[in-house]
């Protein structure tokens, strides 16, 4: 019963047979084979923008700060949510790769940015001359980090006011997938469609080894991003393997099977918590489960096994009743789900 | 008949089925799983150094960059021979990752420093002030990017002058495996033992997908590492994914199989570029062949199929004879190497 | 009436005499003569700190960055005000010299650091993992942005806390001469003997053209620091002439005479505005009057010629009453001082 | 005697003079002052270029790197004479506040760049994909480090090569009033006129305390400049005391009378060595003399107090003749260079 992460899971098994399949014979190093240039073709046509730049990296942390540093000059502001991932979880990767840009943290509920918070923020970096830098760009995460989704009208709210401010928009997508089949909508209309300029379109958490793809829809945007990627190390040698795997996720729309999957094992949790007794931080949208478990249930379910992390740490260890995250994977096992439940009512 | 680069072929069906097996089930994130801790005990037993910090990363450029970062700070110089991979090929990653840190490029036979080249510059930055920056390591390559090793007593004598000027020694251990079976030691007495300090041992080219091995020799040279390469997002969420490769490597002596195997092969393509009356540029000692060929025997290899790089690039066509360079991965065909000798002397 | 802030004035006369001195005949360049070295002992026993290693660059934003490059390496987290002058009015100095060290801003009243506002966070950055970086530093301002002051007794609680986290604490001296001035302790006090690690003493808002000390007063601290201030592009060639601005602020207790003048005229201005029927936001402390006056006062006084900034920006222009910022220099006419109060209660 | 650099000159009266003018009350900080406004005008005209962008930073080191930075990506290659002062004596500053660049160093004779080494070095850079870095920018310095000054049909020359290989071209002007004394053209001429797109125009040496002036040509390539030297620290917050010492140098034509003098001081030392036997490394065209002396006269100049640097440093103690560098300044004293003449060739 590991609920800590999707992170947590391995590769589906398209995934591997992707992988063995371009392993037959030679090809052309530094992603000048055909399984790359493939593999950036059928993105293009998942998100229906045959002129974006598709580019695959093996992590999302770079793949957020290699896209933001496009984004924005050294000395630029970046705004996103006080709970970004790039602004808590990656280790001023962001600040080090642009090669010093200021990440402005600000707050909103359920973990996503409001218009005129955002908009407040823009007109008063614009107001700030030299001292604080010049407006960048903004960037959110969708799905979020607590697990909610933007609409596609959301998003839209937000691209026209960065837009207004002359920032580009980035998505970051590291459950993008997850986001896309909680709302149904297409690729193309949570994005660019949307407004957004620059995504990172998360493979790893959706069923890769380790691959995520950064797409530029504007591909003057893209511009000097293979030196860049290339002179921080991310330019693989046998590129291809990056790429296979996410062409695995994308045939057939196996992406989207993954996460609709995943985002059903956790609104069984959802249910199975709230049948218990326990609430809900956030509404559940995808993947991931924000919940507080009364302290008892809470030691039953660790008695059984149930590996999951408290909120936001294990501070909150202690606490009655207790916060914690439980977060799905597109293989996480339904008897562990179920189980889990189980233990939680029958307890 | 690929010879373009070890980097065009693929990975060993070892490294695929660790893959595999590493992919069962669930694992903490982030390098916190079991197969991480086991790989990394693993290179401690091969390299014989119960001490030594090991990580793991994705790809070469990665692996130096950040060893030196480890070892220079921004304002260090880092002494290199002047074809090094670090100089040439990497896109500026070291002066990027170590936030400035100026390479110091010096010329040397056969692709090697030579021992009183590498004192003079040693000496030449110590008296300088402030006005080069200060001396911080030295970086040398083993196999060097001309195919050639330095012997154990080379790489001594090397140490020895970069410790006397008070400086770490780095190895880019890209082609590792096919120095030290060249050399017929073990990879101990390649590297701490005559005064290595921080090892990069090459995975990719060795038989992995993309994997490289970063080895601090003392563990004070690994303080704060893991941080380092965290802001730079080569920690991989599913970091198993990156240490099950490697470990398929260093099981059974895969390694140093693959890498004499590999060797074996470019000894034949050597032998056969001799044969047809074609030379050498440096004397084949591993798995490259830096060979020159009669224009008109190239112009038949071409049209046979072969594919390699001229040297240093393109602009070589038209020359007579034609310098080019020859490489072979563990699993280059040993038809094709000899076809490829029969194109030339049976022509 | 210029009010717009203490960098609006220009430097003393004794700035002047001892640059006109110091411009006899010819010195050694980069900080290799005698008045440099003077200088730095001067200020060595200013501080009582015979062991300090002393410094002089030409702007605050330089100072502060370059000190805190010495505390935190590209992956640290530094911990100061919201409203600190680092994170707001340094368009990411910080961060850039840093090589991406990520500020985290914390809230407090009146521009302080709240003890256990800082515990707490230091608690939380030392559970996070990789994830957010390591703990580096503690950065306080005194005199603080809104013109208050730590005294002697707050700036030692905030040191044990931050060297209870195994941290160094810098403090941003920009107005130091009016935090001591205000306080009537020695600058030793207010430092070291408190738990200060590194301290940047501002010349250029005392009464300098252009000159700031760092100093750290654990030697160990400086390691590297000459160096860093090269590659920056901070050390002057003609370096004796930043020197010889602080020495006549260090001669025969200038640069507390200054303050001392800067600090009462402020209080005069704070008087006035209290008389005239105006607020203060913040207890006035220093040179710097945080204050409210009615819209009507505020026409008034603009009508006369008075220049002061509205605060935080001119977005509050129209408020009634209007927040603004009026601050004095050494130099700032006791007659402005004076017409500008008889403008506000005369009417 | 002191021939050690123009660095260990002070400044000019008519520079105090300008400080001490500027010093009168009051003036908005951080540029926003009429001083400043001025000087960049009178720049403008001294260059005859009404479009260009002029700033002032107080550090040649500074103006360097701020103004490649503008030119180069983190990942470009600039290229310029190995024996650059960017190259050799900046502490990797460029390379720093670049955030990476790498700088390609060329052999050229009498410290020019040749312009067919320039022409292959380009295209050699250009047909390297990603490994090398991308083209960024050429720089040259005039006068040279050697002393040398590149004509103006040389410039053009260079200029022509980089810009066929679409890159701008900076000129490193530390002491650009000298070169443009020695060929009698205008400064236009020697810039704008024959290709230059940045200049780095030094006013410290020329006899400024500590000032330079950084243009861009193109203002289009200035964008964001501002807010760079901002975040390096190099905007002054009383910005009007570095735009004052530029401001006297250009008032009637100063800075070319500084430099003739200077120039002509150093032609009588050039004559004076060759009178005493001596001999000179590189032709003496500015104000500085590479020469050789025999052991015996070195000796005596010294035992007399002659001050000045072995070349290339201190290692060349010992030889016979000994290679040397003898630069003079705008007031180094008449009598000191008869002396030091006299001595050599009475002695």
């Amino acid at each position: 019963m590991n609920f800590s992460s999707d992170n947590a899971w391995g590769a589906h098994p398209a995934v591997l047979a992707s992988l063995a399949e371009c392993n037959e014979g030679a090809a052309m190093a530094y992603g000048a084979d055909p399984v790359t240039a493939q593999t950036e073709a059928v993105f293009r046509d998942v998100l229906q923008a045959p002129d974006a730049v598709v580019r695959f990296v093996a992590t999302g942390t770079a793949a957020n700060a290699l896209a933001l540093s496009q984004l924005s000059p050294a000395f630029g502001r970046i705004y996103c949510h006080e709970d970004a991932h790039i602004e808590t979880s990656e280790c001023g990767a962001p600040e080090f790769i642009s090669g010093g840009a200021k990440l402005v943290a600000l707050p909103g509920e359920d973990g996503k940015l409001a218009p005129q918070v955002l908009a407040a923020a823009i007109k008063r970096g614009a107001g700030g001359g030299l001292t604080g830098g010049r407006n960048a760009a903004v960037s959110i995460t969708n799905a979020t980090e607590w697990g909610t989704v933007y609409s596609v009208d959301e998003v839209a709210a937000l691209a026209q006011i960065t837009h207004a401010g002359g920032l580009p928009l980035h998505m970051d997508g590291a459950r993008f997938a997850n986001a896309v089949a909680s709302q149904g909508c297409s690729a193309a209309e949570m994005t660019w469609k949307a407004g957004v300029d620059a995504l990172c379109f998360g493979g790893t958490k959706n069923g890769a080894m380790a691959a995520e793809a950064v797409i530029f829809f504007d591909p003057a945007l893209a511009e000097g991003f293979d030196y860049r990627r290339k002179q921080t190390g991310h330019v693989f040698s046998k590129q291809r393997f990056l790429a296979a795997q996410m062409l695995a996720l994308a045939t057939d729309g196996l992406w989207l099977k993954l996460a609709t999957q995943a985002n059903a094992l956790a609104e069984r949790l959802a249910e199975g918590v709230l049948a218990a007794g326990g609430g809900l931080l956030v509404p559940r949208q995808t993947n991931s489960v924000f919940a507080t478990l009364p302290a008892e249930l809470h030691r039953k379910a660790r008695a059984a096994g149930a590996i999951y992390h408290l909120w936001p740490d294990k501070t909150a260890e202690g606490l009655d009743p207790v916060p914690l995250r439980l977060v799905t994977a597109w293989n996480t096992p339904e008897e562990d789900v179920e189980r889990f439940c189980r233990v939680l009512t029958e307890g």
